[in-house]
This record gives C-alpha cells, sequence and structure tokens, in this order.
C-alpha cells in the first residue's frame, strides 16, 4: 500500500467536491422550479451555471495531478442535498418555502467554502499555485452566492413584512 | 395538518441543529484523541467544552417557545462526520492525518455557521430578538472556531516544511 500522504490527500478531497459539484449541478434546477420568487430563482439558475465552469476549474486540476477526472462519493453533499430535497417536499405550497430553499442552499454554498479554502491552502502547500488560484476563484463565487442569498433572505421577508 | 409558516421551518431548523450539536459532543473527543499534534487537540477540547454551552443556549431558545427540547435526525452532519471518520480510518499514523482531521472540523463549522446564520435572521424576523442573539454569540465562537483551524493549517504545514 503506497504511504499516505497531504498529496494523496488533496487528491481525495479534489474527488470529493468533484463528486459534490456534479450533485450540485443535478440539483439546482430542481431547486429553481420549485421556488416560488422568481430573484430566487434566477439566482439558483445562475449559481447552476457557476457550477459548470467550477466543475471545469476542479478538471484542469485534476489535469495538473496527470490524473483523470473521477468522483468519491461525498456523504456530506447527499446529506446536505438530502435535507434540501426534505424542505420541497415538507414545504411545498406554503409560505415558507423560499426561505426554506436559500437556506438549504446556504449549507451546499458553507460546504464548498470550507472544502475550496482547505484545498487552496494545500495546493500552496503542495507548491501548485496555479490550483490554488484556481479554487481561490471558485471560493470568491462561493462566498459571493453565499452573501446574495443572505440579503434575499432579509428582503423577501421584507417585502412579506409590508 | 397544522399550515406551515415561518414558524414551523424555524423550530424545524432548531431541532436540526439541536440534534447536530449532540453529534459533534460525541465526535470532538475522539477527533481530539487522534490528533498528533497537542494544539489541535487541545483546539478540539476546547471546543467540545464550547459546544456544551451551545447546546444550553438552544435549550434556552426551546424554551423561550414554550417547548421541550427534541433533535431531528440532521442527514447533513451525519453525512459530514461520516467523512471525519473516513479520514480517522484511512489516515491513521500518516504525516496527513492532523490536515485531514482539521479539515473535517472545518466542514462541521461551517454547516453550523450556515445554520445558526439562517437561525439569526429568521428568529430576528419572528421578533424574537433574544433568541437572535443567542444564535449571534454561537455564529461568533463558531466563525472564531474556523479562523483558528485556518490558521493551525497554516502554521502546521509551515512547521513541517522548516
Amino acid at each position: 500500500m503506497a504511504e499516505k500522504t497531504l498529496e494523496t490527500l488533496f487528491e481525495d478531497t479534489l474527488r470529493d467536491i468533484y463528486y459534490a459539484e456534479r450533485q450540485i449541478l443535478k440539483t439546482l434546477p430542481k431547486m429553481a422550479k420549485a421556488a416560488t420568487s422568481q430573484e430566487l430563482a434566477a439566482g439558483f439558475e445562475q449559481h447552476r451555471d457557476e457550477t459548470e465552469v467550477q466543475i471545469e476549474r476542479l478538471e484542469q486540476v485534476f489535469e495538473m495531478l496527470g490524473k483523470r477526472p473521477r468522483g468519491k462519493t461525498c456523504d456530506a453533499i447527499l446529506g446536505i442535498i438530502e435535507e434540501g430535497k426534505e424542505i420541497m417536499d415538507e414545504y411545498k405550497d406554503t409560505i415558507a418555502l423560499d426561505a426554506g430553499l436559500a437556506s438549504a442552499a446556504q449549507a451546499v454554498e458553507h460546504y464548498e467554502i470550507a472544502r475550496y479554502g482547505t484545498l487552496a491552502t494545500w495546493a500552496r502547500q503542495l507548491g501548485m499555485e496555479d490550483a490554488a488560484k484556481l479554487f481561490e476563484e471558485t471560493l470568491a463565487e462561493e462566498k459571493a452566492t453565499d452573501e446574495k442569498l443572505t440579503q434575499l433572505a432579509n428582503s423577501e421577508a421584507n417585502v412579506k413584512a409590508a
């Protein structure tokens, strides 16, 4: 058995987030369809497009490693998405649906923020400066999406309260 | 069937994070035991103590609602913890173990950051100012823990590279 090092951990985590991003790509259109607010739906659609680019960045990193892009089942994202599905089922046709969807999306964003932050740090430690920059681009997008969801959660409520 | 509102969603999410925190409380001592770096182990121990206080705050919010504290199975935290366990198994006795443990802990932190952020927003919208303040106290602690883990990830590597 090969000795496990930071390189091994880096590649395992790359495969974890690659799997996660592809699950997210499949889930975002369902969330967009479920959302009642047009703004929230448009946000999910836009993030779907961003996710495609983020997946391409991951494929670039696999290429830097000389490896074929391959996912590794990520129990964390499966659990997070499962909770999103529960919201879609349990809150269908209720006034709290959009708040629930936005909250589910923020849980997804924060998982990605954690993983990309870690990957950027490790890439730099492994001397993969170009990979670190790709992760940081994605990280900035995820943080912006999270911020937009927070603003939406606040403004939605203001509209309803008015 | 009662109509579902933001109050229902708030209570469901409160039960979700209550379940999650109790799982985290059980997991942190295992992570502390597994860590090879004393600083990382001490960090996990300290966060275990913080988690006890955070659970008490959640119980205070249940009390404000006039409800008995009750958890609701949280698939997200189960998945996140499962990935942490895989790290503990697969990277046992390797030089990458601590990096993997810190990364697993950051995934946990970010789940909590997402949930407490949402709960604070909803509490304020529901006019529960005292609950919002309790969530924000916890949120600040989670963010500080995440920041500390990032610093540790960087300094650890510096030590090893030196």
